[in-house]
């Protein structure tokens, strides 16, 4: 193949085989500046919701991803936390609750609507509830030369589909029991909210 | 003053004095959950734009930062470099025109607009223009082990206002020559763009 020009360059939306993805609009290496038009990140569908993974640790170098999650109105996913990885949500449309616990027990929850923001520090258990259909939830999670944004379809499963899971995607109760911990995630099966 | 009960924290918006802000939305520290209302974060404006910060490195551990800039429609910012950070452009509203250079000086643009994703990877050449009013970036950067999002206040100035400058905040001519380099940004005034 030739190299195209730079004009061809500038109207391409180029593709890649990565690990993930046999076609994939993420490079599979850190040295690379590359656009994602909108929904065309690496996909997972997960119990109900769409997670869009735009950056991860293999194009910043480690240091941090980013992803979108959208989800039904719906219930509460299940608490958990990070025990090294910091946490931001970003709300971009609809409306989330975000709950989050520090690190005295203290809890606290808030609506977030569009341009609304909560960041959840290590360690601190937390969850969230979609209050709107349509709800867009931007995320950015980091520890220390790691991040986790293939949890996602590793506890679910990678998808090609623009939109949310037709059915749940429900993991087998096995894959709790090893997927986590592989992204510094633990669920906290008998935690509570109070507020 | 006495510890606020569950009830008042999850009905509070917290403020902090830091070293920043004597009243900011950003805890001073790393371990502290924390909600910031959109518009609210830690603003500073910048020739025409206005950068707000919603989490830097005290709050992630030096892991990354999230931020919005949002300006008028206008001119291409001028073309600069992060020798060793990686920096998403995430359009969440408008029009956003981005360009970059990869480390072989093969050149790309795209214009982003809600939704869209760009991707600059460290050392890479880049700049942007706004083509719509009323548009939004948000961007997440870093380095293995720092953020840089004080340059904007730093090069700029901090601001309580909660909307686009009246007037173009100009830096003095000499404060281009000792801030950039102290946040890893390197200005490339002979730089052109061909795409």
């Amino acid at each position: 193949m030739t190299r195209p020009s730079h004009l061809e360059v500038s109207r391409m939306t180029m593709e890649y085989a990565t690990r993930y993805r046999t076609r994939s609009h993420l490079p599979p290496d850190a040295g690379t500046p590359y656009f994602v038009e909108k929904g065309m990140g690496d996909r997972a569908h997960l119990f109900g919701d769409l997670i869009t993974v735009y950056a991860g640790g293999e194009q910043t170098g480690n240091t941090f991803n980013f992803f979108t999650c959208e989800g039904p109105k719906g219930k509460i996913i299940p608490a958990h936390l990070h025990a090294d990885t910091y946490e931001v949500f970003f709300v971009t449309q609809g409306a989330v609750r975000l709950f989050v616990e520090d690190l005295e027990g203290r809890q606290q929850e808030k609506l977030l609507t569009s341009g609304d923001f909560g960041f959840v520090p290590r360690n601190c258990p937390h969850a969230y509830r979609i209050e709107r259909h349509h709800s867009q939830i931007v995320g950015v999670a980091a520890r220390p030369g790691g991040t986790f944004e293939r949890f996602f379809e590793s506890l679910g499963t990678p998808t090609d589909e623009l939109g949310l899971p037709a059915a749940p995607y429900v993991p087998a109760p096995d894959r709790f029991g090893t997927v986590p911990q592989r992204y510094d995630v633990r669920f906290l099966p008998d935690h509570e909210w109070r507020v």
